[in-house]
């Protein structure tokens, strides 16, 4: 590694690895990909994961607070699923350890894809043969078609959403040129400041941490920093509350606005609330600006990716006819 | 052509010719793309060209009436995009000439993209420096983001969303065993019952006729056919009431349900409807399954698309934060 590169910093690994001994097979992760842009496996026939996750994009939705199905919305900011598949727990608060955990909760979220039950979403799966004849293919057995099957498709082909070769990356990886001075100062700064203690390379966040660690700081009370209890949702420990999972800074520059509450309207401005709230630090302009500049250097390459062919039922919709909220039992809109 | 291919029936063309001089560039469609993928020109950041016309699948998005932001809906079911450069005119009502006309409806459409201005989407698209140097690559001057070059792009994707190659398609270029038997028996009755009067190939619709025909049908009242006046809402001519322009029937499997108010469930009811309501003939089992057979032989091929990569604002959303209707003017559901 080249010498500026703080000690102990690293690439990204070139691919994710499965947990478990299921291998990836490109069957695997072909159906996750269908999975991922099906949007009949709403309520509304209308969301999709990739609708709050758009691949096309950050693997977010630029919204401050996400939007499922009917216009409902959550409290919480969409994390990029770029590199998620890195995260050693998933969701701000760590509640789903594996992507497999964590791929079935969306579907269930009222403001999120809004489905009654995950029988239902299999249920709608069942009625699609081309579904039925790839879950066969991939997965065997007389009853393919499962949730836990579904999850595993889906999980798989968000271990391809990941993005090595970074222009951080190919510097950590000895092409010094790969950054630019101002890069490579806000580098020095985000490990001299303390940054990295939370943020650690190579996936710059995926860790613990209190937020916000200095609590009588101004940005606290105008972010509204203690509405949201963190960790202890997840775990009912006090000694959890005001903890979150540190986010990845791969992509930071494409997943504005930050913060779980997506309160923060700018990267300049998140990085001087983590310099006060998290550090007691009053960064200055320029200090603000190279580690801005060194964020950027986190971004993509993003793989190429052919948009799946979805299967259909011929000459049928699989979406429930009339009003979604009485056809399916789901809950009206508080 | 085969023998057997009804007198003056022909196959798909291989491409969509541009209307006037503009010639269809990489550049162009290349933006086009991004543009239909785009859901932060719709007011909530979540609903794109894509949403209710999903070339993931049909060209359509499986439900009765579109569902656009903030749950509102419609009262018209979305016609398939697959194809629709060959038709010559836009919406079930004929009321755009142009794909390019056509494209700047939907953004303002308050079910739909819900944006209360085409300068608001102009502004937005503004802010982002890749779409900004995207629309100077293409189109040169000094101004280069409009709603004209917009609506110019997107409308150049959609001429690549075409679907020749089809089994009928490959049929009527003379390779007779591509239809099986009851295929093309039913490709005999489609001519012979008088369904080619209306939908003639080779996109099997495009032209305005009467619907109902048979007013006094029995599904007239069971469907609700006079409720939508059709085209006399675009041209205020009451000698148009109850006129649409009649559907392809290219991808019909893929596009259930079906009818401008998406009021038939089926294929097989839908043909036995047109049947009974267009032509006052009561069809039996036979001639119904052996019509849905040849239906299914004008399905895809699809061309190979790769995803767009949508560029951003590094560091900012471009999303307004906070509720939409009072950010950006808009009216609020009724
Ligand atoms: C309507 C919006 C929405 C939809 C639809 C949605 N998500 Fe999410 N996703 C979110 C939000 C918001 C969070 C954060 C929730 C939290 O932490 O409580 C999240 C969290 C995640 C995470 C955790 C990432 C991390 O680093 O912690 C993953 C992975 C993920 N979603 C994948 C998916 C998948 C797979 C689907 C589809 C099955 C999906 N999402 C559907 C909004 C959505
Ligand atoms: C004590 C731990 C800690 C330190 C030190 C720290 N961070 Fe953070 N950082 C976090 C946590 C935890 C979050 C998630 C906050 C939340 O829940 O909204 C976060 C969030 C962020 C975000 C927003 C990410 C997103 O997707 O919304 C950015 C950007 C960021 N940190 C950059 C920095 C920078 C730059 C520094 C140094 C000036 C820094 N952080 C120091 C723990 C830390
Ligand atoms: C929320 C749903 C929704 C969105 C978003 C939407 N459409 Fe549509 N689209 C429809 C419906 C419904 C119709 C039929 C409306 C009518 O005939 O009155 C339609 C009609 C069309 C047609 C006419 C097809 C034909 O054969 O007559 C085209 C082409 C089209 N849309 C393209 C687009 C483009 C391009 C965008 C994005 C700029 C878009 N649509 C956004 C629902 C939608
Ligand atoms: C007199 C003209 C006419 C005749 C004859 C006719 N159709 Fe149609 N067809 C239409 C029109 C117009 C529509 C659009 C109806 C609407 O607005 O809902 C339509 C719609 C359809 C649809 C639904 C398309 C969609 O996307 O929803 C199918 C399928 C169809 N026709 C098949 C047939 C078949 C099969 C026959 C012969 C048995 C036939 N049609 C005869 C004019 C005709
Ligand atoms: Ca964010
Ligand atoms: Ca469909
Ligand atoms: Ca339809
Ligand atoms: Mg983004």
């Amino acid at each position: 590694p080249p010498s500026q590169l703080p000690d102990g910093w690293s690439a990204l690994p070139a691919s994710a690895e499965p947990p478990g001994e299921v291998p990836a097979s490109n069957d695997l992760t072909e159906l996750g990909k269908q999975l991922f842009f099906e949007p009949r496996i709403s309520l509304t026939g209308t969301v999709s994961c990739n609708s709050c996750h758009n691949v096309m994009e950050g693997g977010d939705d630029g919204r401050t607070t996400s939007m499922g199905v009917l216009g409902r919305t959550g409290t919480r900011n969409s994390p990029t699923v770029w590199n998620a598949a890195f995260m050693p727990t998933q969701f701000w608060d760590g509640r789903a350890v594996t992507l497999e955990e964590q791929a079935g909760g969306p579907m269930l979220a009222s403001p999120e894809m809004g489905m009654s039950s995950h029988d239902l979403v299999v249920s709608r799966l069942r009625l699609v043969p081309g579904y039925v004849e790839a879950f066969r293919k991939t997965f065997g057995g007389d009853d393919p078609v499962s949730i836990e099957n579904t999850t595993k498709a889906i999980a798989a082909f968000e271990r391809t959403l990941i993005t090595p070769g970074s222009r951080y990356d190919r510097y950590a990886a000895g092409e010094t040129s790969a950054l630019t001075q101002q890069e490579a100062r806000g580098m020095q700064h985000f490990e001299q400041v303390g940054c990295a203690s939370c943020h650690a390379a190579p996936l710059f966040g995926g860790e613990f941490n209190e937020f916000p660690t200095m609590a009588d700081d101004l940005f606290v009370q105008r972010h509204r920093l203690t509405e949201d209890r963190g960790r202890e949702l997840a775990t009912g420990d006090e000694a959890d509350r005001y903890r979150f999972k540190t986010p990845t800074l791969r992509n930071i520059t494409l997943t504005a606005p930050y913060l779980h509450n997506g309160s923060a309207a700018t990267l300049e401005e998140t990085v001087r609330l983590m310099g006060a709230v998290q550090l007691g630090e009053d960064l200055d302009d320029a200090q603000v600006a190279d580690l801005v500049a060194f964020l950027g250097s986190l971004e993509g390459p993003f793989p190429e990716i052919a948009i799946p062919h979805l299967p259909s039922r011929a000459g049928e919709s699989i979406l429930p006819a009339g009003d979604p909220e009485s056809e399916t039992g789901a809950a009206p809109r508080p």
